[in-house]
């Protein structure tokens, strides 16, 4: 199996995370030709054979999501025809990822429209990492290894020795994954909730589960404009959380004004992933980068060599 | 589009049902032969002609679910090749919704596998109630109408003009739903979660949010075997629920020994729907069962008559 | 080709058989995990890493048929998700092969949605002996090994060195396939059939060949309830066969009271294979029981080593 | 259903069967243009609006089988792209219907090919006769309508009052087909087969049954090249069937020499149908050619109107 | 078939067109509410129920052609989980038209995979105008109507009683569409091509074809940055076209510097259409915008009452 | 990769090039066994194991066209039924190139047809040459290799040595393809077309382009009736052309009666390569047949062993 050479190629969205990767597989990043035409279309073709080979495309969502798909698309298109061997999609912030359900009339599923366009595009296979739900893997009519960042986030924290932490979910949708998390530290387990106390009132946050005098870790799967979690601390505040709060998400989407409120709010600190790049002007102090390229990595190699990846995903 | 007849044809699973709907539309039952063979095969076939009708068939799964589902994907197979119109299945509860995501490594997803194994059995939608998660309609590559069975529930128990209500989940997991019915109701939230402290230390069961001397209502998709809601309400107990609690839930599956705990546990009512069978054996003192058969059968009425069913569907 | 390891699983439709398989082969079985949840809801999942590997499972199909195929879907769905390389079912005796046509308005062909649903479910490859009617095979749209068992039976007899025998046909659509037998063991034809002279009379069982004082095989792909070829023993003894009359049949369905009936017939002997298990309670007198793991095991060995199998297959 | 218009074209394979069946309808032949260009391509396009239509192309296989189909998928492309509402094809005889399964290693099963073939070209619907065996119904993974002929058959002898009748199946795989037309008129049943008694020897001709003194039907689907019946008709004679013998099959191939065989053959009568052209040329004394328009036009006519075509097709 | 509502939306790429289209129906826009969250992810839903109906969407392709498509997939997805009857996509200037080969190695053929994309999401049909290339029709797998606009300059060029015309082909590969346009209005065909007579000199644009003292059309499918065609008018000068020199090409891209190149040309009349809308700021003295809003909406009404629409499309 | 044996397969149409093929890559031809039955239908089977193996098919299309396809077809079905590992379809003329678009109403496009016919049947890729339009690559699903004939013209005529030569298109069509071998040989270019100027005056042939004095070479894509061809060097003649006219083309199809017209014609030299047939009865005085083997094989060494054939095909 480990005959076939691995070619790594990069779109335009995260190509520091892709050199990332490849420096970890000790390969040099191939070689792909992008471009755009003066009418607004985008070219793209690999500048070097793929035939037979098995192939990995590092494309991640940001802000620009429908440029990085379709530019995704384009890739695959030309590595299909191109005979390449496996193709690989490496989306380690999956798109659309929270458009998972139709949760009023009529609306789209464009977690699962995605996944679909992806296979249509040409891919064989999705790497992505902690999606919005874990239901998700089942939109996939192909394989998806859905990698959890949990542990990676649970080794930072265990690392600090921290004392008496309450792990807190910012809505009630994600205590299930903050309780994984709290179990993974050993930490005990808070919820915070909104209401409307009645029609023309205004909105309460509530904090159900115990965090006067404790250590807090919010925990959510993305920073998107950082509104409900700066919130959600002021709660904590109210509720007698006067230590150190923590914040750890693993997509760092910082829509504006995410960076303005994070670098307001008073977090000890604010613990993210690459999955996102975070460029210059996104970054402020306190800001903690975690790379989950050397994680990737592991699977990629793992992937290519028709070896287990359970010892590397199987952390919860 | 309604000069097209409609037939609606049971399976073994829930003729009752059936039978219920057939009457809220105001038509006969279909006639569907089904018989077993010696050797344990299964044989079904409709007695009357199908070609370009508009075909439901009723079909939930109970504790016999691989009967269910085979038997399902047979009607299936005859009614395609007997040239129906559009073959509709109605699965008020839904196979293997619980398997909906790869939790240990090298796990199945059930209800996926289920949704692809209709679909090639020759349904054209799906008409089921309360999935476990609302992702799963996205592991339909056909329509599919996920009815909500909070409005069920709220319309019922906001007769009942019950005071100081708090809603608790019985777990984490539940917490959105939960939160959701609560909204419906104008209650606050509870969530009961579990946690071992330390590795060989027995589990304890938390509740996190105010209980004390309020009315609760433990709102769950479905009763297996009733042992984590019977634990619940001690653990509600514990913490000053002295009042009337409350346990309702869409789907009475009633593994054994449901009904002995639930007989036993002391709720002050107990109340399900009729989306599986509840037979005589499996009925207790202080059980109630709400019919689903009028909310399905204006849903098959909107889908034949190709009219929105948003006010049918849209309550939350 | 041959350095990708071969796992072989079992279904617990035949646990022994596919031990036996594997024995054959040199390689322990591998270690699938089956349980049943308390709803009825089968569970299952490979315990040992597939990825990129030969899999072969073995399921065949019992009384239970319903319970097995829906196992077997969900094997088939962990293994795709664990991403093995190709995965082969094993199915000796082939689930709903004698509903392989409408021969009645609206009859399902049952026998051609099994290979849809197995197909759907994950398989690229089955297995299978001896189908009902050797046009299955045009029901997969995936290569399909149908193993021909008459010279596994002919090796039998001819061992025996039988004199004068006339190959007996219990029906009119098992002529062809009694003829290839003959051929192979250079025997005589002869064909029962029943006809119903008129309407309220009752059916006569004809033999149409010449049987008297001859020895016989009654030739079958199955036996079920052994009505017929009870019955069929009855009119060659009426046409004069006194001397020994053996039954030989692939597929040992066994279906009540096919034991009493065939324990009390007087036949000289009733040979089958293990396609299907034959437990001890089904076991009499007089049964002779045919191994077919010997021949799977060099299939699977050919196909994993994409050899021909032409000399395994074809003595037809 | 009956306000779209009904279309009916005729490929150039069989034009006479077409008109008849548009007559039938009382509708006229739809003009469908067909020529060939000078480097051998056919080209082929409907020359009146099908859009939303129901439309039917009758091509049935000839000898010139190959060009009849690549004609056939060439039409059916120009129907799809001009925006037909359902296409049905009506192929009376089916191509390759023999070449049902894979007898000797590595066949093609050209029948299933053919299924495949005619739904890629664009076909929603097959009709057609007498297929060579009743489980290629199985290959269609669209609808098919396979019409059998006995009644047509039957009809027409028990017009004719004959006394003390065999139906004689030529070989051992027609024998349950034949039984089926024995049944229809209440006759006996033999079946002729072929032994080779040793390697060296020339091959035997049975008859098992009695046919001494009878009148005799050889009944099958298909008269080729008419080697087997006429010596089939030699071995009744030896038997004694002194008396009349007719022979019976729906499709009238008659590849050469069939008609000079036939024409000198001995028969009674050669009763066939219109599912294959009979030019003048092969005509001969004493052939009887039996119309499927009728019964074809009514099934159009069912089909058209979404109406059950059971009671034209359920004769046996 | 006109019994079911037909239902006109339009994305945001050009609602001007959109509305036109339904002005000439007679029928009101619907409401399909369009968003972009924060995150920069597209959110779509039609505001009003298109269950059963027969539904078209109106998106060109514009400069943000990437947005564009990304929006039409995701309203395709809502459209079709919200059960409409039939989604018809009305793209006047198709996207990546001109990405129709692999002319160079590893190409995508973008054309190609936008028509998959398209289907993926939900579509049943593509209503387009001027393809790049006829041949671009094959590369659908569903129907699809490439609307000619040749007719729709005729007709415009044909009022002007122009004399001794001549259309010229700015390159060789459109020539064989200049020839078409030429004989509708009968004139003259010229054609420009270009070659670099070595490798250090540099390229010289050739006149093949009679121009001096002609009235000249340059006629192409689109007119990009109008480089091309800027220095083709400079080569007819040279040739000595002395006279008046009309451009004309359906797709009106003008990518900068478009405008201030053919606003400074000296062309007599710039005649586009309004598949590609050309805001104010694209506008300069000498363009003409031909509507094929009336045209499209004779398509749509054609399609809509399953009409022939060969007198529509048909003037080529 | 090149582990597994190569297998070359030939079809009836063209077996000297398969042979050719063959013994460019030192491989014998292996024995496919083809024929015909007395009703007309095709039977073909390999005579060798092809379990696992990159299996190539050589099928060109003659002036049998329907039954060179037909038959390669049943060869796809019967490879594809015996396990073959890849199937690669060598088809140097490539069947109904030239029907590619709907150029009238309700047309077919039978180029699009012929491609998912043989994927239908089997293959997984088609290696051809020189399509009637480089846009036909879209209408695969598959992989497929376009291999271009210029270069190979090239060749021969740069060693010829000729000078003042100008390449003529013979219809505007063309002019694209003769454009690029013109560049490719250093040569001007000319292009051939038709007018008819008035409605009721007879067709007039024009030349756009220079070519008196010069030596000029008609370049096509193929040669059928030859009829255009030698009106064009009629035409060629009238404008000054008194020097040597060459013909070439890449496909000599050779339709009556093209062989008699270019024996009479006055061609210098009629230039053709051998991807379809040329017997010894089409072939006359000046033709010269190029082979096309040593490329053909080339490209099927690197496919085999999975390496860029881009030095291969990438000459234009």
């Amino acid at each position: 199996m480990t005959s076939t050479p691995i070619k790594i190629f990069s779109g335009s969205s995260h190509p520091e995370l892709a050199k990332e990767i490849a420096d970890c597989l000790g390969v040099p990043l191939s070689d792909m030709h992008i471009s755009r035409f003066a009418c607004g279309e985008t070219y793209a073709k690999p500048m070097e054979t793929v035939r037979g080979m098995d192939v990995f495309v590092v494309q991640t969502s940001t802000s620009n999501v429908n440029e990085d798909l379709m530019e995704l698309f384009i890739m695959l298109d030309a590595l299909k025809r191109s005979f390449a061997g496996k193709i690989h999609v490496v989306m380690p912030h999956y798109a659309y990822s929270r458009q998972d359900r139709v949760a009023t009339p009529r609306e789209p599923i464009s977690a699962k429209l995605v996944a679909d366009l992806i296979s249509t595009a040409g891919a064989d296979h999705l790497i992505s990492m902690q999606f919005h739900s874990d239901q998700e893997q089942g939109f996939f009519n192909y394989p998806v290894d859905n990698v959890n960042t949990n542990k990676l986030f649970a080794d930072y924290f265990m690392q600090k020795n921290l004392q008496d932490v309450v792990v807190v979910s910012p809505d009630a949708g994600g205590a299930k994954d903050a309780k994984k998390f709290a179990d993974l530290i050993g930490a005990n387990l808070a919820i915070i909730h909104k209401t409307r106390p009645a029609h023309n009132e205004s909105e309460v946050t509530h904090v159900v589960g115990d965090v006067a005098g404790k250590t807090c870790i919010i925990y959510d799967d993305l920073i998107d404009t950082a509104g409900s979690v700066t919130a959600g601390l002021g709660a904590l505040r109210k509720m007698g959380a006067v230590g150190d709060v923590y914040l750890a998400a693993a997509h760092a989407v910082f829509s504006p004004p995410a960076t303005e409120r994070l670098a307001a709010a008073g977090f000890k600190e604010v613990v993210v992933t690459n999955t996102v790049p975070v460029p210059p002007e996104k970054q402020f102090e306190g800001l903690k980068v975690l790379s989950v390229a050397p994680l990737l990595s592991k699977i990629i190699q793992s992937v290519h060599e028709a070896k287990s990846v359970t010892n590397v995903l199987n952390f919860n």
